[in-house]
């Protein structure tokens, strides 16, 4: 199978216009089939609060009632998403903005509401990777925004690295599957004030001797256990590491 | 060849939900491959307004300072597409929403200044209708938004009817196209004060006639023209008719 990586990265980098910059040329230097996974958090609360719309976050989460989709699906289908394709054409990449809708690649469903209601926010039900594959394989980029549709006509909100991890696991299904989530460290560290002291490798095992050892704690806990999920589903490995260093073999590497 | 037909509507129908709601009804019955085109001008100025952006309009058309690119990009390429797009999914029409950028497929130049700055406005210069033709043929609807690029990073402003003119004219290399402009008229008037007598034929000899008896005047003189150029360029036949008719058989006809 051919290599195939996917890069996630968060909103601060894709919305300032010198680090997007950067990011793209760094992302370029990725040889052979790639896509890029964005967030786009920040712009979308700074265009809510122009347009004076509050934004309410629970556990980290956007609560997304009508109003703040329409600003959700304008600042990360539109302004980021093709900020950041027009800046990868610039750059003789292929890119192509994708949101779950387009291609009808990703179908979700509308969070079922307990004793929070997230609003429009969708949990990922089905991937088509079909064409999406058939694209990658022409040497198109896809750019993901965090939206996805649930076939009803409704676009859905939706956490960026879940859109990463289950492009992930679809894709691998026709490709070696490299998923890289940038973290403002350069990996996972052993001692975290020190900024060097990267775990170059975690496997299952040494994942559950650092938890019991305390120096993986916190909500790094999730971010990992969400990575050997994506590796269970046939992603061969999840790199964590700065977003300038993507291009490069360094950071912290999950693999079975 | 096969058959595709572009159909371009203005922006009103495309801006409320009821009417988006029919358009992509009557879409969706249009046979075989079929590309959107689609406005957003109401939605623009009106998002620029709560924005305390100030629209200025030369000739009919936007000036797009930096401020106004990004309230466009945001509208036309996120908001209006997507809920384009999302809509089409949920009646099974595979589609897929594109700027000028994605893919490259529409590239620009910013119009030179004159008397008016226009500024972020392109000028079509190139368009590639390779992966678009192969993507048709695989099912999928683009639907273009009116965004170009530059290659150089810039997403340019650029009017519908021009998109759909220049997708059409590069899509006839692959496909036997027909191009349906929406008017909010049932097609051309032989007597402007009776909507019922459209004109259902019009060849290059009946509009220079039309043109001369007065019958055809003002601005449908340059819509026209544009029309007779596309067929010129190897567009089958130009429609002029109502959207809620754009999946039947009526409205005026050109052809060579």
């Amino acid at each position: 199978m051919e290599k195939l990586t996917i890069v996630k990265v968060g909103g601060k980098i894709v919305e300032e216009t010198d680090s997007l910059r950067q990011l793209l040329s760094d992302f370029s230097k990725i040889e052979g089939n790639k896509v890029l996974v964005h967030g786009g958090g920040r712009s979308a609360t700074a265009m809510a609060t122009k347009l004076g719309i509050e934004s309410k976050m629970v556990n980290g989460r956007r609560i997304t009632d009508s109003e703040m989709l329409k600003v959700v699906t304008m600042v990360y289908g539109g302004l980021v998403n093709k900020q950041i394709v027009a800046g990868l054409q610039a750059i003789n990449v292929n890119a192509l903005g994708l949101t779950g809708a387009d291609l009808n690649y990703m179908r979700s469903e509308k969070r079922p509401v307990t004793d929070v209601d997230y609003g429009f926010v969708g949990d990922v039900k089905e991937v088509n990777a079909g064409i999406l594959a058939d694209l990658i394989s022409k040497g198109v980029v896809p750019v993901l925004a965090p939206l996805t549709h649930d076939k009803e006509g409704n676009l859905l909100n939706t956490n960026a690295d879940t859109i990463a991890g289950e492009a992930a696991k679809a894709l691998a299904k026709c490709f070696d599957v490299t998923l890289v989530y940038c973290f403002e460290k350069k990996g996972v560290l052993l001692n975290e004030n020190d900024d060097e002291s990267i775990i170059t490798k975690i496997t299952p095992g040494l994942f559950e001797k650092y938890v019991s050892q305390g120096i993986i704690n916190g909500g790094m806990i999730p971010k990992l256990e969400n990575s050997f999920e994506a590796l269970n589903s046939g992603v061969r490995q999840v790199v964590i590491t700065r977003a300038d260093l993507i291009h490069t073999d360094s950071g912290t590497k999950m693999s079975l």
